[in-house]
């Protein structure tokens, strides 16, 4: 039996908290496949890895022998404890190069916890779809992994598919209240309330859905179940009862006398809070060096808010010193909605932020092709960190210190490096190269001692970047110009109808949740490296009330992806053994 | 720590093994909602009821303490192993009176473990679509259940959602082939497989994909996933490797050439066997007496084969000494299947079988009206045999020796009971009432006595009603003429086309899968009791070649359900304990 700590017990870990070398003697080289790195590893019973944490065995719910949800019986108790330091990993502006946002916050938590900081991660859960098409799984990358990689890109303990079901449902009871006669007297035409399927399926786009006779006809469509409003409501919610309220909040349709219908009307938010009882449960598994990490919601940060659960990071903040949490995409996206939204939502007050970079994706931004990026370019480099000075003076704007962190390639020269450094300087901020993707948590002690030295500050209130009571066209405006660099908005009329009929509903105090293409901080997602003075285009706008956050809609942003000519499903396959072959 | 016993050890079992009384002093009343009566009773940890069965927690996949997989290392060794004997229960034709098959199968189960047999139940996991729409669960009823209820209705393991993944992607990877120059000659117009949601949608039923300029239009449907061959198949598949497999061999549609194209050429059986690894490791939970209970796919009887997994009942048929088994609707659909389909593929041999009867629904085949049910018609009772009498013909027909078990009712006469014993004996047939609805096992000791005398007599292979080598046609007309009393069968002509161009590409040795109404031995569901002489009227087939069946449609059945006025998901909500309220 494991002995479990007691809760911020500050005596020194035991000596199995720095497992390395012990456990795995046999790495495979360094580039080995992400799988065969991960198989590499015996993964520590998840009542081990949750006692480290002091959690009780009798705490936890099983999902095999590695994974397991805490109960909301845990969870509830959690609210009444002291808080940990929370450090939040986000990145410049994404390229097709890859930047390894989830591999720094995984490196970084290994590297905490290698300093003796009793540390744990918190990161977003791998949608399907993205894991059959193009992009292959999600669970971070070469020693920098959480296990077990495959059950945790896929249906991992089920939150996609509850989300996917009460989405659906929601839609279901819409038409049946179509079909049994209309009471409450929607207008078919502007129910806005689509399906949801976690599934790269460009097919299931537009559609017309109620035909044959048998319902009523009207155009309809799919997203992917990362862009659901119940996702956001998942990852906001505090607890049951406020899921069930959020639930219940969410704006269905309009009547045909232009008055909102929610969900609460067409009674749908009880079966669904029933649906999602278990999935408001965080996911708990652990990293490659058997150090806890919770996975938990999975919203995708250019169509929505891009953060994991509040219920997750909370948790973490509870039971660890020090928590390390990742914002999807560049910091334009996700570190904006986590600063605006999560922390706005949830009192969260970031203690560090680390901005990730690569050397490549840097010459990206500095104009060279992906081909070209293995060939050193230092002055490519430093072309490209015009696009991180914005972001490190984003940062800056929400009070919160930073470090910026190079993930480390093999083809990285000293002299590019010495560039980055140079202009880091310049910025006044400090840069830290880490090698946790080839060596763990032996890669990433530089940049742990670094991130820790900033924890010691007190912590405070993030400076958020407009006041609830601002109007919705001015949220949007502010975030462009103070963050994007624009020199202002432009709004579609259809934008402007919307965002006036929702201030006259009374959602004007809602914060905006941007959408638009990760790759740019403009609109379009051509325009790499530093972009300034353009104009951003608003096309729509989207109440999502039970999430609590009203979208935007900037430019052609698809919320079901389609999968590429040849997928990342071809190649996979059961071997003899029974082993999944070709999941990356 | 839980001792484990040996397994197929003869030695009597423990105390505890009779637990009714000493674990739950406190039973609601009788006629308490299920979900009172499941909350009365503590489950023990799921570790717990596997080592009645000789299984170890180390082989155990927990989900939760109460729930568990078998993993596949687990299974695969038992296939080696002897086997104990096997009940099916099956009913007579259902009518909205209820007879009350699956808490037949729970009380019989709890009676042989009462009298000392180590017996495990085998039944269908229940879908999330009826339990929102008219139905509501599935999981037995009374103090005859299996337990965590809320959890088995909803979500369960996620095996569905498993199965809605895999039937999905597998669509997605057609459009996808369509979108991307349709290198296969793939006619849109033959495109045979469908999509799948695990819910009641009627406005899915028909609808137009590909719109909206971004792909190909044509038109499609959803089916709910109970009725998907890909549930057939998880039903079929004796391992992983069989798994695969039957994946590849699913025809989605012809070439404009006529030539079926496979999953296989598509390139999505391995994906797709990846996303159905867990989901065929069968489920173990318990009853409310605790003994242990398989619950393991959930095909639905009218339009698929309606039988649990070959997994799990060859699985507890190695582990315990008796197997009770359900098949679903009544014997016409779901017993014929489970000898000709299920038996047929799997090699199973059951040694008796329990018709479930209830003199409401005999009254009702008698003529009498729903609402006139209360009142005691011994002469109504009298007529509705005529239905019970076919049924217990057609089981000797498979040559498997049966009882009758009727599930009391308060309302039930001593007139009645004696009109329907006079009528079995005529039959040469047993007939026992059974109160486990009411009792629990102590309600059906006397049922369990009279099929524990039926497992003396030595296993012997079933007398299946057609031979492999019979033509399709010749294997619908057998089951209509033999087992339906129909005088014969007449098929329009594009199922006749079909079923020539099955044999035609070598599938005329699969049996056949009858999808046709529930409600009679016709394919008008308002002809009730006995019905001979009808001509069974044959509208359309498709082939199942995964599943390795031809399915047949009779009349009208329809594959996705709609919702009532006012579906049962109206009444859940969370209580402000977070406890799920309003499932049934």
């Amino acid at each position: 039996m494991t002995d479990y700590m007691p809760w911020h017990d500050d005596e020194p870990l035991a000596e199995e908290s720095l497992p390395l070398e012990t456990s795995s003697p046999d790495w495979p080289p360094p580039g080995s496949p992400d799988i065969v790195i991960a198989r590499a590893v015996t993964p520590r019973p998840i009542t081990e890895v949750a006692a480290r944490l002091g959690i009780a065995p009798s705490d936890l719910l099983p999902y095999g022998h590695t994974k397991a949800k805490l109960p909301h019986a845990f969870t509830d108790d959690l609210a009444e404890r002291p808080r940990g330091k929370l450090v939040l990993v986000t990145s410049i502006t994404p390229t097709p190069a890859g930047e390894g946002k989830t591999t720094a916050t995984v490196g970084l938590g290994d590297g905490l916890n290698r300093l003796g900081h009793r540390a744990a991660i918190c990161l977003r859960e791998p949608s399907l779809g993205p894991c059959f098409g193009m992009k292959g799984g999600a669970a971070g990358g070469g020693r920098s992994q959480v296990i077990p990689m495959e059950d945790i890109n896929l249906h991992f303990t089920g939150d996609f598919h509850a989300i996917t079901s009460a989405h659906n449902l929601l839609a279901a009871l819409i038409d049946n209240h179509l079909h049994w006669g209309n009471e409450l007297n929607l207008d078919p035409e502007r129910i806005t309330w689509k399906r949801a399927m976690d599934m790269n399926d460009r097919a299931l786009r537009h559609l017309t859905v109620g035909q044959g006779g048998q319902s009523v006809p009207r155009s309809d469509g799919f997203d992917i179940t990362a862009a659901s409003e119940i996702m956001a409501i998942l990852c906001l919610a505090h607890d049951l009862d406020d899921l069930q309220r959020r639930l219940g909040e969410i704006v269905v349709a309009r009547t045909r006398d232009g008055a909102p219908v929610l969900a609460r009307d067409l009674k749908a938010d009880g079966a669904m809070a029933a649906l999602l009882r278990q999935a408001l449960a965080p996911n708990l598994v652990q990293t490659l060096e058997h150090n806890p990490a919770f996975v938990h919601g999975g919203p995708f940060a250019n169509i929505a808010h891009g953060c994991n659960s509040v219920m997750a990071t909370r948790s973490a903040l509870a039971l660890a010193d020090v928590v390390v949490t990742e914002a999807g995409f560049g910091a334009d996206l996700g570190a904006e909605k986590f600063f605006n939204i999560k922390c706005r939502q949830a009192g969260l007050a970031p203690n560090a932020v680390v901005v990730v970079a690569t050397l490549r994706a840097l010459k990206m931004h500095g104009g060279v092709d992906k081909e070209a990026l293995d060939q050193p370019d230092p002055q490519a480099v430093r072309r490209g960190t015009a696009n991180l000075a914005r972001h490190v003076e984003n940062i800056r704007s929400f009070g919160v210190p930073l470090v910026v962190a190079v993930n480390q390639y093999d083809q990285d020269s000293d002299e590019e490096h010495a560039v980055l450094r140079e202009a880091c300087e310049a910025m006044g901020v400090e840069m830290t190269v880490s090698s946790h993707w080839r060596d763990g948590s032996a890669g990433s002690e530089a940049l742990a001692e670094r991130v820790a030295a900033l924890l010691d500050a007190p912590t405070t209130a993030p400076t958020l970047t407009y006041a609830d009571e601002t109007s919705l066209v001015d949220k949007v405006r502010s975030i462009a110009t103070r963050l994007y660099g624009a020199a202002d908005i432009s709004l579609e009329d259809r934008a402007r109808r919307q965002l006036e009929e929702y201030e006259a509903l009374g959602y004007g105090h809602l914060p905006v949740c941007i959408a638009k293409t990760q790759y740019s901080f403009a609109a379009d997602p051509e325009l790499r490296g530093l972009v300034e003075g353009h104009v951003l285009p608003i096309r729509e706008a989207e109440l999502a009330a039970g999430a609590g956050f009203v979208v935007i809609l900037c430019g052609a942003i698809m919320r079901m992806p389609g999968m590429p000519r040849h997928p990342a499903s071809d190649g996979m396959r059961l071997d003899e053994a029974g082993e999944i072959e070709g999941l990356s």
